[in-house]
């Protein structure tokens, strides 16, 4: 923890990435506010997101509400097993979770034990109130939902998601209709989730407000191969199973996609295939593979509609190895609990006419949690100043426009310069205020790209330098190249000094006003 | 209402754009769900919004809570304001809206009547319960926002906001800060909002959850013009003011903006400027002009933060004229009651020293009920087929790809067509099923603007035939030379007849199968 969070935590509410919300009325655990900056990166990061995940699959998204009715969380099983231990202090009143208080007090992990286990530590450790030092209550269970009344006369009870994915088992019907009854079916959502999480912490990690991003995969349980996965059998990646933490084992074994798939340690093919685009997918923000794991849960640590579960872990300097994604084989336990409180039919018919209910795989992102990693992981400190190195593809502005002076006319065609790239749909931004030099750091801090600086040059022959944010190299290009030229570059298809001729480095001589 | 209204739901939710939500537990007044066609419409018009009304100008958008703490209610006016009157039965507890009940038994308006009008015109109407025919207790007020507690214990009571702008007016200091100070700050949020409405009804037009997109353009009372305003002053708008509807006049007036702005009946130049805006918005999600108007809320009908608000709205032949956006003047009602609510001080500083507290004008659409219209506006019925005749933007589908049979290899070539397509961006879907005439009409009735058909032409010249969703008619052209075609097409630079020679129309012949 310590440094690098503090000082990510600093650059976001100061530059506009995120920072706590209701500020003005004294904050309020685990709700954040992203700003400008922040909304964009997040942004960015949900759409190649959507394009990994979706688009390409041709899977059919859908928006399903928030706020739902009590009877869809009794049939998920949510009322029931969406629940923390807690233990509450006779004397003061004080909530604390049960498996947190016991890790610190203790030092024991303590994530998926019960009540008469937590009784027992609880007492033999003699563990009180971290507060007032008070007698502690039996454990007891709190539904981690946020409760609402519907209706003038309060007549329904609803809950606000602690998930998105009961949206796609309540529709599973009719967007299989509309998907024209084609298996596999894959819907996904991509919207607000809440949970009223007893000790929100460390930022966007533990939010009770926050997006997640959830494909549902239906298919047939005996046609379980998915068409794609040939193009992830002979990745590698980092695995540290059931077993392996069963026999104490720290550290993950390396091994294919497609080996880990035959030895049946990833039980079907298509969480295999998800857990290859969800490395490709978390290395495009950043973070390299060599920072990121799959844990498989303990048979005690997984959801209650879970046959298998990993999670998805990168390592940050702050905090560890953190989990950004779960990978879950949920199999038929939804829709068969739907099917059995609603009385509607669930299942689907084969070409034989045998009906089956499908099973179904799912990749989950925290996309907040992401947002974070990706903060984390981009930054580099060179010279005394902060640089977010974001892929450019995330990068929440792609090109920085500024006057060398606010004067001689510079700023006029440094503005029409920025609206030529803003027309393009390059994001952009203006800025003529202090120093060049103080300019760029500036841009730097914000993780933008490229900086096009507009000089007394180019008023006599169009170019201008494009100056680049990772080696504070520059070229010179003209005007009316820059659009398609960036984009390129931006694409990845050429590199920075293919941008234009060198123009020099001319860093770090003007930061003194 | 009646027959285009039954149509439209019907489309809607046979082909993925939105049905009820719930619907496998009985559904839940006021919830919908989005499909695959609907969430793709719904955020490409999110996205044109997010062009014209912040990108263009350099606006920040920020993403705050959904729940709030119960004292930013308190010192917006929410918890005070945002209630409703409503009547209950004596006898069989059933809870209406005064408003309604009353407009419905006595067919008078009664949207903005008070408490002791509304006693009189229930005991003088002789209203009684539409249920049961019970008698009413008194009128009594219903807040109409979602509550919950917060934490273990309960310890914060949780409204979910009603509108996003109150996360505009929370931040305002810090987003002021990052934009370093600089007046006018527009503001800009799309966000989910919840309202718990009594009587939810119209399908999207009156939701209990729902997405907002608003901007609160922030500046200085003694310096209100608007930069942009230019652009728009001679734009000739509908406008029925407060003062034309005291007279009883019912048709609005056609005047340009500029002359509404300088004779005061629209009284500040954002506003104005931000109404000329809305219109072209609206125009360009296919309803003209001539189908809006802006209509000026009576004193007695203005939320209590505003001091000038004019509805937007937009004749729909289902409902008639409905409002889709609200211009409000909302004055320093909220920076000045957050300052005296928070202790924090909310005041800017000008150059020579004075300080003041900004004013705001706020643009807000009801992103749903945007949806709604424009589906409804482009529904054309021909030779007993609908067409959902979207501009081209907004259309969730941009291209459908067909083999013109499902044999001899156009399927795979089909595919690959498909595949170019969707890696430039162009979201298209590939359909084998059926006649070529019935894949057409499945195309046209989703809204996709474009067809293209691999057909044995095909396989000789690597030409295939693009068909048009409004005219029927067909040109050829060459697969290599579709993405950067249909692109300018879309985008309006070219027209239909410029994407090839024609193909001869061959409509209607094959509808058999």
């Amino acid at each position: 923890m310590g440094e690098v969070y503090e000082k990510v935590i600093e650059i976001a509410s100061r530059r506009g990435f995120f920072w706590p919300s209701f500020e003005i009325y004294g904050g309020l655990g685990g709700f954040y506010t992203y700003g400008n900056l922040g909304t964009r990166l997040k942004r960015n990061i949900e759409d190649l997101w959507r394009e990994i995940f979706v688009r390409r699959h041709g899977f059919h998204e859908i928006e399903d509400p928030i706020i739902n009715p009590s009877r869809v969380f009794e049939a998920s099983g949510h009322i029931q097993h969406f629940r923390e231990y807690v233990l509450e202090c006779t004397r003061c009143g004080r909530v604390s979770r049960a498996d947190h208080l016991i890790e610190e007090e203790l030092g024991i992990p303590a994530q998926s034990i019960d009540g008469s286990e937590i009784e027992r530590l609880v007492r033999e450790g003699g563990i009180r109130c971290p507060d007032c030092d008070g007698e502690l209550k039996d454990p007891a269970t709190f539904l981690t939902m946020f409760q609402t009344s519907i209706g003038a006369r309060g007549e329904d009870v609803g809950y606000a998601r602690p998930e998105a994915a009961q949206g796609m088992f309540l529709n599973f019907r009719r967007c299989l209709q509309q998907a024209r009854g084609a298996l596999p079916l894959g819907l996904a959502q991509v919207g607000k989730v809440l949970r009223n999480e007893i000790a929100p912490r460390r930022g966007l990690l533990r939010l009770r407000e926050f997006t997640i991003m959830e494909v549902e995969l239906f298919f047939d349980p005996q046609n379980p191969s998915c068409p794609w996965f040939e193009k992830v059998r002979d990745k590698e990646v980092a695995i540290l199973t059931e077993e392996m933490q069963g026999r104490g084992e720290r550290n993950p074994v390396r091994m294919t996609l497609g080996e880990a798939a035959s030895k049946g340690l990833i039980r079907t093919e298509w969480q295999a295939y998800f857990m290859g685009l969800s490395e490709e997918f978390i290395e495009m923000l950043g973070i390299p593979g060599g920072r990121q794991r799959f844990r498989g849960h303990l048979p005690e640590e997984r959801a209650h509609y879970s046959a298998q579960t990993f999670d998805h872990e990168v390592y940050l300097e702050s905090w560890g190895w953190v989990e950004v994604a779960g990978h879950a084989y949920r199999t038929d336990y939804d829709l068969s609990a739907h099917q059995r409180h609603s009385g509607v039919d669930m299942t689907v018919m084969r070409g034989d006419g045998t009906r089956f209910t499908p099973h179904v795989v799912e990749p989950s992102f925290g996309l907040d949690r992401l947002v974070y990693a990706a903060l984390e992981a981009s930054l580099r400190i060179r010279e005394g100043r902060n640089i977010l190195a974001l892929p450019p593809s995330i990068a929440p502005i792609k090109v920085s426009v500024f006057p060398l002076v606010a004067k001689d006319g510079l700023p006029e065609v440094a503005r029409e310069v920025q609206r030529r790239l803003l027309d393009s749909q390059l994001a952009s931004e203006y800025d003529e205020r202090g120093s060049i030099g103080r300019r760029y750091a500036r841009s730097d801090e914000a993780g933008t790209p490229l900086a096009v600086t507009v000089d007394y040059q180019t008023l006599k022959d169009g170019t201008v330098t494009i100056r680049d944010r990772d080696s504070w190299r520059q070229v010179r290009q003209r005007i009316e190249d820059l659009p398609t030229l960036i984009k390129r570059y931006l694409r990845g298809e050429i590199a920075f000094s293919e941008l234009g001729p060198s123009a020099g480095d001319v860093e770090g001589r003007d930061l003194s006003c």
